[in-house]
């Protein structure tokens, strides 16, 4: 029971920060997010609200990266895996009414400045997302110096759709930047590796 | 004297806003930022902070659309523009020792649900920077449907770079976007229109 209620509160922890950000998520809206006793957040986590919002983003990183790794993985080519992704994250942050995004952006946005772990955290996060997608484009046969501007721009592009898909409470936009990407990808593989893009979304 | 305190107050506001966010911003820290004295918050300002946020995120969104508007006027190609704009934007967030980024992501991702002006001044102003890159696109020569999505994608990417360089401390990532953006938008151009793009920076 002690476990779930540990797992309630980083997954209640997550969902906030996302929502409202460093600053807008309060202790006490955690404990009622995930049905904890007060005495339960010290017991679990000594280091307060900034232990959980370590925690929390680094679980929130951790799933996303998992999407982008099986989408990576489960696509005939990375264009494909890339607008797979980024159509999956369309439908999550539809799911949740447009409060679900980046678990990464608004800890770089508002957390304090001497979270370090945290900071560190979203630093290698970007780094590490850029990386997964240099290593696929490289494999796929994309020259290398392309192939590291590409994933920045990928990931620079993915970061903006969802700020912009959030403040117009509208997933269009996230549409036609993973139909951009997939082109831009596409173009960029050697001809006799290009395959024609699916148009249905998926997982 | 009054309206330079009040003019004082929306700068200072609008700099803790980019670089706390809403939630992180007390009215204390900007009384003193402001060097204003307490009495005068809601003399000037008698909607208190909501108003002050709406206000100072509306000065910085015209402050950024000058810069905009000025890059894409004097600039001899929609790519140059982008580049120069993007550039200069990547030197005031190195001066601001990354403190500084877009006014509009911080107030999308932590502002209060219910202060519909600020949310409907951040989705009107994606939509505007769109719209302006769009027309400048289209009048370059841009085919009407690529100017369209090519505007929304610029726009995203340079949202993700201001993003990607704030977590990373370092502009390098702005300045391999910009250089990406610059080639796409120039690459869109019918053959006649483009131009060697500059390597240098500039307003």
């Amino acid at each position: 029971m002690s476990t779930d209620t540990r797992t309630r509160m980083i997954e209640a922890t997550a969902r906030l920060l996302q929502h409202r950000g460093y600053h807008g998520t309060a202790l006490s809206d955690i404990l009622a997010a995930s049905a904890a006793p007060r005495g339960s957040l010290y017991f679990h986590f000594p280091g307060g609200k900034d232990q959980l919002a370590l925690e929390a983003t680094r679980a929130a990183v951790e799933e996303t990266t998992v999407y982008l790794e099986e989408a990576l993985s489960a696509a005939p080519t990375p264009a494909q895996a890339v607008r797979s992704f980024v159509d999956s994250t369309a439908e999550l942050m539809r799911l949740s009414d447009y409060t679900f995004g980046c678990p990464v952006a608004p800890m770089v946005l508002d957390a304090p400045a001497d979270l370090r772990e945290l900071d560190e955290l979203c630093r290698r996060t970007f780094e590490r997302w850029i990386e997964m997608l240099r290593i696929s484009f490289a494999t796929a046969g994309i020259p290398a110096q392309i192939a590291s501007s590409l994933a920045l721009l990928v990931v620079a592009a993915i970061e903006g759709a969802l700020l912009i898909a959030r403040a117009s409470r509208d997933c269009a936009p996230i549409a036609t930047i993973a139909a951009e990407l997939e082109t831009l990808i596409g173009s960029a593989l050697p001809r006799g590796r290009r395959r024609k893009p699916r148009r249905t979304a998926g997982r």
